[in-house]
């Protein structure tokens, strides 16, 4: 009875209990093993290996423990290598490790085979709630109530001398996505070798140039049964994985094969070539791409040419394994706790350890990147940093850490906490210094069109998933874009029209805010309406350039929303400077400063409240929209504006602005002979509107729910003072995710479909969308997918993320509603 | 043809249209008059007062243009008085006034008199929607939407002589309530002449002692007639009647009777006589009291001695009558324009006009209280005071207004604009200086208990009532206080538990806070726990005074709300006096101080995110509760604490809290062997609070709705920075109301009905209350009993208010139910 046990958990998480190797093994069935195998050495090898594990992983036993009586016998024997330990130190290692467990646990090492299985299957259960995996699945926003399986497998050896084997393959490559086999392999070794990334294995495919030290080329027969074998599981299974398998001489024993792990590039390429191969459909290749990956197709480079100047300079550190693609950059840290540090004062770290362990996930997710000095491909470090779309570069065998004195050494070179380098997550390449960054090839082929350069699989790819994604999804997807560079960038990711293009960023442009500043100074309408007339001209320009960049989308202008003391200096110095300018005393620009100052800005005289008061403001911003408009439309283009009026409460406040709004874009297209339709809507973040939007949706045209305003009142957190209780609640575990991020669905996403349903309730042709930050989340979108929006906005280079996750909810109605039909 | 057209509103309105007397006048009619009434004189006087009126009020002409042809007239005459014109100068009177009248409206004079009549009822109609109405009906909450009738009457004339008369009756009086019929009435006038305060009334009722100014004294027989009439209307119309009537040649004609208005003394004492007479039943007594005027029964008085000394010091300025109840000091204006300006600027005003008008209205409302020099009880002045429940003297005829050089004269006093001075509305006196204020009968009635002095009718009468109104209303009533005065105060206005004990002002002592702010600027837990054990004694003795003046009853305590930041002194000098004090360097004082500043405080770490990073604080409070507590039990008392989490947004805020609560209270009570239900609930007052109330309430024994923070987060108000612009929305009519003072049903109503529903459906036994200002608004406490809450909480001195609101709620909601009974 020798047998594994390892966790049948849906998805593998560090953190969890893998494989508790050899049990069955005592003082008596070692002989057995002994005998069986031929090679006692071998047998008290084994023994040992289980009590540190047995030990380690059933009763919480430090491993150092165990390695403190390897190394004192090694020493005390004038040996280096554990090969070298012969049967004599094995069994008096073997009695000192018995002897260790049964005093550390202060239990009797349990003889009976069945009872260690007994407990080694407790111990798979109860690892789903330990720390690491609680960490791994808040990372990764798995169920706690998923639960775990226990697997319970005849053991075989991989360690019986050099005809054995142990190694880890993927059936496509993980990084790329490409339709090659790929793997390593350990010779002599059981599976934890592998992933403990102690040693550095070799490759199961022949390198180029060949060096002999493939599987391939040492055992070609095995290589082609497990070629063969991983080919019909793949085709089985419809998806690439991630196969451990030991060869015990020379027989392939496959011990696990699940989904495989695998990069964004490696996600898209894999789902897109797997539905053309016809081993999935389309709906499927969709549902196999996490949102959340797409962002590191997206990340930025370096750039070749700084690359290159740099390697010239000698600022190329060293090489190790290209593990998570992605250019990252910033300071050196050595523990993950000094990551989170630097985080917390806004700087980008590049965590640098030996090897990762679920303990530095924190300094992980903090860090930029992540460098490790051993592992390979399959180590935690690789692992966890592509499932979080980090850089990462792993098995940098020449560097040295020093954690005391918080330095590394490279060849002659010392690197001290705090100094910067830079990685290459795609080339694995290590240099010293910031590098500058260059776009990725998938962000170039979208912004230089299909045109240039010559076929990359992966942008083939991504523009073949992007338009099944288009061909899927309901929710249409929009851009939140104030300038017509940034329109344009938009159109290349994917927008259908701007969301959200705020005014202030107009007015607060260097060039402009003098004339700004005499408005909001001025002492009488009239004085205020000369300062705005300056500022139309400006403003018209501004909205024509995004307009037209924007030709036959629509553009959904907000007029003026912050307060208006953000527009005026707060320093004394600087505010005699400004009443030098304007000829005026500086005791009323203090005065004005003082009596526009607010205890809670936020809570303050902004938005739509200051369009009320001053309605002149918003009158010359409709008036620039419209006259930069109709002077389009005689040009022959398409322009298509929609004002949206911000933080409406109160149905009469946007009855009365909308009433403005029409008078004044009315006035100028009488006057310019031009007809363009008037579209007039609210931007939805004050939860009263939530709560009254029948009303308000019996005269607008659109609601667009400003979700970061609609977050801070419905908590009542102002984003600017709530940082410090918000860490300690996540930390806590008061709440789960930051609000500011994924949308509160029991709250803010409450109030959200009250005023979809009852804003739609009242007027059926009524637009609803939502242009904060969550518009770009994608459990957030899948949200506004459910609610029944019509689109969302968001940031230009969140919108491919949006999309997918847009087409993955309409799927995911669809087959629910599939579902529900079903048992009806 | 001779009728007048009155309006036939439901209420009479200030700036509504009233009379037009005479209609049917022209220059053929006029003879037609002169020969029936056999006086030349008084029909050429009738057709002249026509005019002026017709024009005035149907044409919109403003009365000074034809009161300056009149007094050119009289003073090319050489006479004084009106009577003093003789035929011819009202023949020519009458031709100016008609060719004044053609050349301003452009338009003939209707000679018709069915024309005439025509245009004076769709001028009544008009009035109802002038702005003087509007604004009447919105300080007073009519709806807009109950319009006018419009009434015709045949003319009769009270100015045919001294044999004729017209006046205005109370069947009972207005001002105290007392059974007693009460009036005024001018010979020889019409009743414009009394409404309009011109010529100071004289009484209907003999004086004491007798001075023959009496209508009972001139015509015996017509007063009785009077007398009789008067009784025979109120029985029949079950209320005190408000009578208008002309006596012509001796005979006797009613014009008007409609329920009179009254101060909120007379209101209660009517009320409860009426009851006990057997013209009404209790019911009916409750709704007969308006709420709003229950607060003219507690406004404090000036204090007996000090008006004594005042009046010895020869402070008494001058008497006039006493037209609203109730002390009010301040500084004098004299144009409503001025009251409004001092009350933006937070000063209190006394305001003075020769006699106001509607268009005074909103310096009426600005104002403590109004003084003028014209005009009797039933004034504009008198009238409209005694609605808004101000302090009122009228008709005060030595005071001379010089409205030009903003000051008045008494005697050869001068007072100028801004010097204070002061009004007693319930004796008539006017005082120069602020008078000290002493407590009015009702409130040291219900302060003393019942055992103290001779009986009172009005405390009598209010004491009844209120027992009628508790047994009537389903809605219990607590208090807001925080000290046991505050306490033994609200028990004596009936609270039946305080609903709010604030912490923070215990913190705030004088003597407190050195070790408060001790407590904030540890840098350590244990420190901040050494600073809090210094705290703790004193916050047992606050939470044991409280506890033990409320015995039997239940006491809520919220925990520390505000931000710590609050309790740190924000100059510099201060910063280093206490860093003097607490021997640390000035430095510290200052990172602290800026550290724990916020952008927006109202929505940062306060209240329950406090209690969660510094658990150390609540449970160190929760530990003051529970000694107090025990020690009370353990003396043979009945302490009922309940503990209030403040601010709760999120399930788990509560459920963590909870946890504490109880385990601190436990380990207290078990030290103690002390046992005390555990009673713990939280404040509702972020929105997200309501829309999660179902989870909440699980573990929540109480709601405790805070609508102060509740409505400034559903609105997106800062409390602090809304006051600019709410006054806009007012004035524009966004608004109709200010939602700090009545809830705003639609918005933060629906949070709170949603919250009742669902966190009662959670759990039954829920109990739900409302701890606001709005608990002390009539309004908002019917919306409250609507929505099925079980209690709500106010400052002590408005619980009679709520009492009252809330039994008027209970009769309302049975007539609905009954209501709809019958119709299904």
């Amino acid at each position: 009875l020798l047998v594994s046990v390892r966790s049948g958990a849906r998805v593998s998480m560090p953190g969890m209990m893998d494989t508790v190797l050899n049990l069955g093994l005592n003082d008596a069935t070692v002989e057995g093993l002994a005998r069986r195998s031929g090679n006692r050495r071998f047998a008290l090898d084994c023994y040992r290996r289980f009590l540190q594990m047995f030990g380690d992983v059933v009763l919480g036993i430090a491993g150092e423990e165990y390695a403190a009586a390897l190394e004192d016998r090694k020493k005390a024997r004038g040996i280096r290598a554990d090969a070298d330990l012969d049967e004599e130190d094995l069994m008096a290692l073997v009695g000192e490790f018995r002897t260790l467990t049964e005093q550390i646990s202060r239990k009797d090492f349990p003889e009976n085979p069945v009872e260690q299985l007994h407990q080694a299957i407790a111990a798979v259960f109860r690892s789903w709630n330990n720390q690491r995996a609680i960490a791994y699945r808040e990372i990764h926003h798995i169920p706690a109530d998923w639960g775990t399986a226990v697997t319970v497998q005849a053991m075989v050896f991989g360690n019986q001398g050099n005809q054995s084997a142990t190694g880890v393959a993927f059936t496509r490559d993980p990084s790329t996505g490409a339709k090659r086999f790929y793997g390593e392999y350990l010779l002599n070794a059981q599976g934890e070798d592998v992933v403990a990334g102690i040693r550095t294995p070799d490759p199961l495919v022949q390198r180029t140039p060949a060096d002999g030290s493939s599987l391939e080329e040492k055992m070609p027969e095995v290589y082609a049964r497990l070629i063969s074998t991983a080919d019909k599981l793949e085709r089985h299974y419809r998806d690439m994985l991630d196969l451990e398998f030991t060869i015990e001489q020379e027989k392939l024993y496959l011990l696990q094969a699940r989904p495989g792990k695998r990069t964004g590039q490696a996600s898209v390429r894999m789902a897109v070539e797997m539905a053309e191969e016809g081993i999935i459909g389309r709906e499927e290749a969709i549902r196999r791409v996490d949102p959340d990956q797409l962002q590191m197709l997206l990340n930025p480079v370096f750039s070749e040419e700084e690359k290159q100047r740099v390697i010239r300079e000698g600022g190329l550190l060293a090489r190790g394994r290209n593990a998570g693609p992605g250019a990252a950059a910033g300071k050196v840290v050595f523990s993950p706790e000094q990551a989170v540090a630097f985080k917390k004062k806004g700087e980008k770290t590049i965590l640098v350890r030996s090897e990762t362990s679920p303990e530095d996930i924190a300094g992980m997710k903090a860090a930029e990147g992540i460098l490790t000095a051993r592992g390979g491909m399959t180590s935690h470090a690789a692992v966890v940093a592509r499932g979080m779309g980090k850089s990462c570069v792993v098995g940098c065998s020449e560097i040295r850490i020093e954690s005391d004195t918080r330095q590394m050494t490279v060849g002659n070179r010392v690197i001290r906490e705090g100094e910067e380098i830079s990685i290459d997550g795609s080339t694995g390449e290590v240099f010293l210094g910031r590098l500058l960054t260059r776009e990725s090839v998938v962000h170039q082929a979208l912004m230089d069109g299909k045109t240039s350069g010559e076929p990359n699989p992966l942008v083939e790819s991504f523009t073949t998933l992007m338009k099944w994604v288009d061909s899927t999804r309901r929710l249409r997807v929009r851009a939140n874009a104030d300038t017509p560079e940034n329109a344009r960038e938009a159109l290349a990711y994917g927008a259908e029209g701007i969301g959200l293009a705020r005014t202030e960023h107009m007015f607060f442009a260097l060039e402009r805010i003098p004339t700004v500043q005499e408005m909001i100074l001025a002492s009488t309408t009239e004085e205020r309406r000369q300062a705005l007339a300056k500022l139309l001209p400006m403003q018209r320009e501004d909205f024509g350039r995004i307009l037209e960049a924007m030709d036959g989308l629509p553009v959904t202008i907000r007029l003026l929303d912050p307060p208006l003391h953000e527009f005026l200096p707060r320093h004394s110095k600087a505010q005699e400077k400004l009443a030098k300018t304007l000829k005026v005393s500086p005791e009323i620009v203090k005065a004005k400063v003082e009596s526009l100052q607010e205890i809670n800005p936020m809570l303050g005289h902004r938005g739509c409240r200051m369009g009320i008061t001053y309605p002149e403001i918003y009158r010359t911003q409709v008036q620039a929209i419209f006259e930069a408009a109709c002077a389009l439309k005689r040009k022959g283009k398409d322009p298509r504006p929609e004002v949206m009026i911000p933080l409406v409460g109160i149905p009469e406040e946007f009855k009365r602005l909308r009433r403005l709004v029409v008078q004044e874009a009315e006035r100028i297209m009488t006057r310019e002979s031009v007809r363009l339709p008037l579209i007039i809507g609210t931007m939805m973040e004050i939860p009263r509107a939530c709560l009254v939007a029948s009303e308000i949706a019996a005269e607008a045209d659109f609601f667009s729910f400003g979700t970061n305003d609609l977050t801070q009142m419905t908590f009542g957190y102002s984003r600017d003072d709530s940082g410090g209780f918000l860490r300690a609640y996540q930390e806590l575990g008061v709440l789960e995710d930051d609000p500011f991020q994924v949308l509160d669905r029991s709250g803010v996403g409450r109030l959200v479909e009250i005023a979809t349903r009852e804003g739609k309730k009242r007027r059926s042709d009524l637009k609803v969308g939502i242009c904060g930050e969550h518009g770009g989340d994608p459990r957030s979108v899948q949200f506004f997918h459910s609610v029944g929006l019509d689109y969302v906005s968001c940031s230009s280079f969140r919108l491919p993320i949006a999309r997918l996750a847009a087409a993955r909810a309409a799927l995911e109605s669809g087959r629910n509603q599939t579902e529900r039909k079903g048992r009806a």
